[in-house]
């Protein structure tokens, strides 16, 4: 069976990102992508592609530890249609996370899929779960880190291996130390 | 003492944010006000002002209810040093939330303060608390979003009263309904 999820395993977090606007400012994508690595996906599909972002975050991710990629998505439904586990998408439109997050976090291989202003009707019916984070409209980048960190918790270090540098937390000011790729968190 | 909390009260949530930049693409910071206002904000400062921005997001909460609004901020210092309670920059350089979140539970009215990618390094000793959301980069969205959801639950719904429209949620499609501001939850 697709998805199932191995016992205690953390899911895989896979994200779709539709309704991107190449050619416009790319900070608001930008903001999905890091999040969506920053809270633990392993990569993130682009509809339309944008070669030139995926390389901006590949370059963050060298430096900060781990393997995310910007992957294009040139035929999202397929992408969804073809997902080998659950699909879930994020609208405010849908029923509430708190009600569907017992069922969500029993899933295995997760894509979730976050749109823009439009979103294609399309997708409402192509997705095994509609799941609203407040029904206010707000931000996709704001959804999509609620729903991770309710859902799947914190990002597991593994996550940003062979990371080049790293940051000792602090109450006051910025310390941030540079590693050797063999000393960084395994 | 300012910023005490009533017994069991929700503290006053004020966001401030700054290093917006007028002029460019405003939707990273119409997303970051949107998330303040769904996550129970009462107000957002904004350095600098942005009077059409302001005027938007007005807008917004005519629509979806409530009195949330975007405020000039001329000079955010003087706004944070005045703050009568407990001021929390999100930093991906502060403590992480999970050490913060349950001092921060227990605070009154709370003033959090993000920033964009250069924060003067004056705010980190204005700041009471600088708190991390991950010590990761991602965004000001992601991390105002987790912040309030994990330290101050779910918006009240008084938040949002008088509203023309209000969704039904629903687990495939869309519903809205239109409201006589008598019928908004109150």
């Amino acid at each position: 069976m697709p998805g199932r999820p191995r016992n205690g395993a953390r899911p895989r977090l896979t994200v779709l990102r539709i309704g991107h606007r190449p050619g416009r400012d790319p900070r608001l994508t930008t903001h999905v992508a890091l999040t969506a690595r920053a809270f633990g996906a392993e990569r993130m599909y682009l509809h339309p592609p944008d070669p030139s972002l995926a390389h901006r975050i590949a370059s963050v991710a060298r430096r900060w530890g781990g393997g995310f990629q910007v992957l294009p998505a040139d035929d999202w439904r397929r992408l969804v249609r073809d997902h080998r586990g659950h699909v879930v998408h994020l609208t405010m439109y849908g029923e509430p996370l708190d009600r569907a997050v017992s069922r969500l976090r029993g899933l295995g291989s997760v894509l979730v899929v976050v749109g823009g202003a439009k979103v294609p009707p399309a997708l409402f019916e192509l997705a095994d779960f509609n799941v609203a984070v407040g029904a206010q409209p707000h931000s996709e980048v704001a959804a999509l880190a609620v729903f991770a960190d309710r859902v799947f918790g914190p990002a597991p270090i593994a996550r940003f291996r062979h990371a080049r540098r790293r940051i000792v937390p602090q109450p006051h000011g910025k310390r941030v130390i540079a590693l050797d790729a063999a000393e960084s968190p395994s």
